[in-house]
């Protein structure tokens, strides 16, 4: 009997693709992999976060047989609150993966979850289709790779990954399994593409430590630490660092006090009982110190930001004070990064950064690693996930490099739907996807039409131009009034709102004269009046709303 | 008799110190250089560009003797329209910077202005002060270093500069002239600081022509550069790789084809006649094209984006074509290059950029070469300027290490006045200076009340609650009704919308019950009840304006 068609795809996700949610089909089956947020462009004015858009999921929710989560990133389980609200799966992951998950769901609330933590080895099976978790490395600790494996094949999905033989933890990623899984056969890889654009390979985590130990070694003041909350091996190296000069830990920041709550009760992270301080016993303690903090982004409201600009309640910067910000800038965040350090250097701290030290590795593979992984894999075919357009397409000439035929290679966007066979593969047609985005409590009220009016008030402000009008008699019983905001000071603009007001009159006055003026046509034509007068004048193009009120 | 002191003061500037503009003043005489613009943050909403606010100098205006140009940068030169507006000065400069002001003030249409064509080795004279101009290198043509002759002694200030023994024009750098000076004995140095944090020497602008000439020899199809348009010497080589192609040459884009030309007329850019064609001429060519154009920075409203999105009006992407993405992103554009990288790669395209190929070199000195610059002019003093507070303060560090006394050092911020006489220097008092924001055609009309109100209306949008009361008998003539922009998606939203009149018209009632209630009071009230409705809804904080027309 011939076998169905096997499905894969990429859902959600801005800009990277197959990053926050992918759906794998076979028959009545679904098995979903991760679950995690985007962060908004800079035009997505006012919006907190970005989810997935699942209508696929949801319109076929009784195939759904779990989600499967690679690791414990935002962008990989940021969106499971939002998501189990609309749909709710079985989650199976790592440990630590399953704490920090269930420490996210405690914070929205959200008790009926099924969570079932695995290990690596563990392969859960359904009907059809069946996941194993392979142990793989990543700049987070508990990061595992899938095989799934269906009728047609296996598919194996790296997840974010680096090859790191030296790992804080002294787990190695389990190249033997991949090679194993290999040597079996291996129908569709799906890798990592984030940094297929670096050759060479990535460094080890352990790197770091040397660099750490030398400079918190040398400190005489506090040291500062800034780094991502969730990775637990930098945090025990800056630890590891900071313990032999007998500092004393303190966390700060609402996530790395969760997270090195989390990874300490569940054992990724070690530090002698007494060792750590909270942030309200600093005040009387002395400088033998080291605080890790939130905020290696220039986040404004995070630890870093609040230490520089000295609106942090609990910590106060000391002209001694070392900082170290140990993270690369995510593209975009280059000139928040660079204020906060011109202004601790304007404090006279001390700062050490990336461009200064070697103070940060990355968490994905570089070319060489890629080309390992697609070595043993040997892939009949080959989905580059994991970053930008861009990205696939460089993961795809490397495939080819290595003498993958150009037809095996599929470069994807969202929503595409990669259909496999028995025989061959190929990209058939498109589910509906996208994202959501999150502002405030509300998910997917803010749509495009809404940014494109936070867009408009953001140029040039507004006017608002209001009279009342007396419906009876037809004459304007009051106004035009104008209220500004954002377009001009308007204490300094008297000639301006004037002039606002006096072309508005003669439009309201105009129209009026004909008696079968609908308030449609008068506020258009107020509007236009008015933009043409303040384009002329200003160059500018505020967003002008005629109001009438009717009396 | 002793001599009166001598002022440095670094004026204007968003971030980088002492790069807009900069005074030198010694008793009655102020010789200015450079003249500016800084591009906007992100978060200043709806400005266009970022110019120096001179109030000092206009106080001053009797001792100000001319404006000296180092070379024709936008933050070198793209205040002088509107500086030109307050302050009427002479402009000294080299030929091609002249070429490039002319062209600014222009397009300004701005007449009545003294601009002073000089050539390295001059000297202008005035009667304490004198300016010297020295050739220098760096990513435009004909950029020059100052040497300031003062009765206390000599300034040299560098400009932007990079030492590069192999320039595309064969003219090095006057290394002998700061040699020389030096032995002479300078007073203060003042030096580039933006490339401070690289270690080693800067490649030469040569070295991107080997990589130039094999990707534009191997390519089959039109091939597309984008690049700055002040970088002519990258202009020259891209032109010499093509015409060895036997490629037309074609520049797209306003400052392109604006620079280009001032260029080519002057002589500092060489193209056999008949080899360029006009963007016209394009449709009736073949492949055996080059087209030079704007949008390195992925800008949307420039070429490169435009014909990466297709409504470029002239250019069609042709799926063969290669483009060369020949810059680095600045700071805070690397999101922006992205998109389009990708957008060309989805089109089927080729693109080369940095990360892939050295096609682009940096026009700034590293450490080493700063060294050297150092080594040779051995001043009393060091000012380090151009550049962020970071690099100011790294540059310190070099000096130091170096030997220099660190009471010699002085790391400024805008505004700061160095004071120097014969036997000391010193930071004394500050000027008052910053900045004004440029939007439309308005200058220094949009302060930072303007701006705060772009930022919350692009954060949540606005409500507007209007109502009309009768002021003869208090009471609720019409309304409330609510319009909303960029908060929330009305037409899906009665029930909000219904909540926000509810809300409002109690409090209204409540108000005008107590009838000794102000109109401001009023307001306030129903401000705060609606913020309160809403904040509790939905998390957000749209900008509420309750207005009442009295009828």
């Amino acid at each position: 009997m011939k076998k169905s068609t096997l499905k894969v795809i990429p859902l959600g996700g801005l800009g990277e693709i197959g990053k926050n949610i992918t759906a794998i089909e076979y028959e009545d089956e679904i098995i979903v992999i991760d679950c995690g947020v985007s962060f908004p462009d800079d035009d997505m004015l006012g919006i907190d976060l970005v989810i997935p858009e699942i209508t696929y999921l949801l319109e076929n929710k009784e195939k759904v047989k779990g989600l499967f989560i690679t690791h414990g990133h935002e962008d990989h389980i940021g969106s499971i609150p939002y998501i189990l609200k609309q749909l709710n799966m079985d989650i199976y992951a790592t440990r630590l993966t399953i704490g920090l998950i269930e420490s996210k769901l405690e914070e929205h609330k959200i008790d009926n979850r099924n969570l079932i933590s695995v290990k690596e080895g563990d392969v859960i099976k359904f009907n059809k289709l069946s996941v194993e978790f392979i142990r793989a490395t990543h700049s987070i600790a508990d990061a595992c790779s899938l095989a799934i494996f269906t009728p047609i094949g296996t598919i194996v999905h790296t997840g974010d990954f680096k090859i790191d033989y030296t790992p804080i933890d002294g787990r190695v990623m389990d190249l033997n399994r991949f090679s194993a899984l290999g040597e079996e056969g291996i129908l569709l890889l799906m890798a990592d593409s984030t940094n297929v654009e670096r050759s060479g390979h990535s460094l080890s985590e352990k790197t770091i430590g040397e660099t750490l130990n030398r400079i918190i070694g040398g400190a005489t003041g506090r040291v500062i630490v800034a780094t991502f909350a969730s990775n637990i091996h930098r945090m025990q190296q800056v630890v590891d660092a900071s313990l032999k000069e007998n500092r004393k830990i303190c966390f700060s920041g609402r996530s790395m006090e969760n997270v090195s709550n989390v990874a300490m009760e569940l054992g990724y992270l070690h530090i002698p009982e007494g060792e750590v301080i909270s942030v309200d016993e600093l005040n009387n303690h002395d400088d033998k110190i080291t605080i890790i903090t939130t905020g290696s982004q220039g986040e404004p409201m995070a630890g870093l930001s609040r230490i520089a600009y000295g609106n942090h309640r609990k910590i106060k910067l000391e002209p001694n004070d070392l900082f170290i910000i140990s993270a690369s800038p995510i593209p975009g965040n280059d000139k928040m990064i660079s204020k906060v350090i011109n202004q601790l250097y304007k404090k006279g701290a001390e700062v050490i950064y990336e461009d200064l030290e070697d103070v940060h590795v990355s968490g994905h593979a570089y070319q060489e690693e890629l080309k390992l992984i697609h070595s043993i894999t040997k892939p009949k075919y080959f989905l580059p996930v994991h970053g930008e357009y861009r990205h696939l397409k460089h993961h795809a000439d490397l495939a080819k490099k290595m003498g993958m035929p150009g037809q095996n290679i599929f470069t994807m966007e969202t929503g595409d739907v990669l259909e496999i066979t028995e025989d061959d593969a190929k990209v058939a047609g498109k589910v509906r996807t996208g994202v959501l985005y999150v502002d405030g409590i509300g998910v997917g009220d803010v749509g495009n039409i809404v940014l494109r009016d936070r867009r408009n008030l953001a140029r040039d402000g507004m006017v608002i131009i209001v009279f009342a009008i007396d419906r009876e008699n037809f004459y304007l019983a009051s106004g035009p009034d104008v209220i500004t905001r954002g377009f001009i000071y308007a204490r300094e603009s008297e000639e301006i709102i004037n002039e606002i007001k006096e072309v508005s009159r003669q439009k309201i006055e105009e129209c009026l004269a004909d008696e079968a003026v609908g308030w449609q046509v008068l506020k258009g034509s107020v509007r236009k009046a008015v933009e043409n007068l303040l384009f002329e004048k200003t160059k500018r193009r505020p967003s002008v709303f005629p109001i009438i009120m009717e009396v």
